[in-house]
């Protein structure tokens, strides 16, 4: 029997806000992939990069300031950034976790592409805040530029660029190819990199797109048995932070799509887990999703524990 | 009969130094590797990262200035930064070449790290020049953190690394399966991300592996048919620069051994890409290298020009 695909997205917490952080996080993430590995799942990997390629961002236009010859490095160019930074820490922890356990298995990092619909009304409406905070003069000159700002109370002014729906991925073919290697892979970082179909060219969009609905997407493209979504609770929640706080087992489609429309998931957390979910197990009835803590990733996926979302 | 393997090299001139620069830069190289493709060459392709890396760590040490809670990047995350940077515009110019001439192939960029020893002399004296040219203050900061910094004769000064020499090639096994699959790779940018083995764990070192290094080194351990060294000029040439310029149409190992000797080539240029191209060459009487221009590349590869170096 062939071993089961599953694509692993890594959240945030997997991953902390600095060089320091950063290098000590992974090592969860890293035990997790290992069980996975050590139960014989073939495994890619997504992660989110939202703190990073702020930093990135920051750090470049800091830079072009400083030399004026130099432009302001598009968004795109960060996130490409962004996957090289992450993927090589991340690499490097699973493999040597992996030798811990006494397993040799190739693990690598690739630069992902997806590609978004320049007609996305997400073009219209740019709602995820990248960077960081400015004041109230900076926020003027973003503006001024034609970018876009949003106030954030008690930090300040932060910018906000759109977050389209990923289409499809362009680096499919080299991660097939890895994983039928028998390979793990790191692909699609912090969503991917935004990209528009331009004749035969691609054009970095300024944009980021959510990683979770990536997932789901990559995860549609390579036919995966399981979604597996690693965030920080072991279990998505209906009135989350309330009293009446019900941690569920299973949703089908149907309920969770229902839970979504009654707002039950905050938007900037568990909302995106939830709709990438659905969109992966919407499929077909082969497609699993499990929504658990990057402590639980192996007794997710064994059922003893997370949300599982089937249709 | 099975496709010859290139491994091909491109130094600073197929990329130049800043955001604009390197899009416009990177369709010569495109065009280029869509020739080799075309005449049917299995292709992995290495490119160097000193203008982009150093702009990399200079961002990076204006933003931990900036951000007292960061500290500044290692080299190591700048040089997977610049992998990515780099990788993300060359992999699009070639698809875009190859598209335009009707060719599907996928293309695609992994982060690569190479192993350094530990008790490589180079450490003991640092020679690589990277990242902005600092005050004589700046300069004084630089060294006081332990770092080694140089007077640049009109400019200032300019903190050097050391460049050890490439041992071997962690993600080797993804490059072979990509390049199996009949895909074009892109790896070990700038010379890969020179890191030390201590036990199961990789550790980044504050290095810069000289990038045609890394390519011979690469090309041995795929045992390909040709290393080819792009640059500048079209061949070689003896006396290079004087009236008694004299280019050449071939070296043996030992010529190329003997000129080296004579300090024919300056040392930051021509120098390391003779130096690869005698250690690719003199493993086996298949191995041929081949530096010529980055406008003559398929014309050096069907011996009608470039400078070709064998056993």
């Amino acid at each position: 029997m062939q071993n089961k695909r599953i694509v692993v997205a890594l959240g945030h917490s997997a991953l902390g806000k600095t060089f320091p952080e950063q290098k000590e996080a992974v090592k969860n993430a890293a035990a997790a992939i290992a069980d996975l590995v050590e139960a014989k799942y073939e495994i890619v990997i997504t992660h989110s990069n939202g703190p990073q390629v702020g930093m990135i961002h920051s750090a470049m236009t800091e830079y072009s300031r400083l030399e004026p010859t130099n432009t302001v490095a598009p968004m795109s160019i960060c996130s490409a950034m962004s996957q090289g930074y992450i993927g090589y820490d991340l690499q490097n922890e699973i493999r040597t976790e992996l030798l811990n356990r006494g397993i040799f298995k190739p693990v690598s990092t690739l630069i992902t592409q997806v590609r978004v619909d320049p007609f996305d009304t997400a073009f219209s409406y740019p709602s995820k805040r990248i960077g960081r905070y400015m004041t109230q003069e900076e926020a003027k000159k973003e503006t001024a530029k034609g970018n876009h700002v949003v106030e954030v109370e008690g930090k300040g002014y932060q910018r906000i660029i759109a977050a389209p729906r990923p289409m499809n991925i362009y680096e499919i073919d080299a991660i097939k190819a890895l994983m039928d290697a028998g390979q793990i892979v790191i692909a699609a970082g912090g969503g991917g990199i935004p990209v528009l179909q331009q004749g035969t060219r691609l054009k970095g969009a300024s944009a980021v797109i959510e990683k979770d609905a990536t997932s789901a997407c990559l995860a549609n493209e390579l036919d995966a048995d399981t979604l597996l979504l690693l965030t920080g609770v072991e279990k998505v929640a209906l009135h989350f932070g309330t009293p009446q706080e019900t941690p569920l087992d299973s949703m089908t489609v149907e309920e969770a799509t229902n839970y979504i429309a009654q707002n039950e998931f905050p938007a900037d957390s568990m909302l995106p887990k939830v709709e990438a979910a659905v969109s992966f197990a919407s499929g077909t009835e082969k497609h699993k999703a499990i929504i658990t803590s990057i402590d639980t990733a192996l007794a997710g996926i064994q059922g003893k524990t997370g949300t599982v979302i089937t249709c």
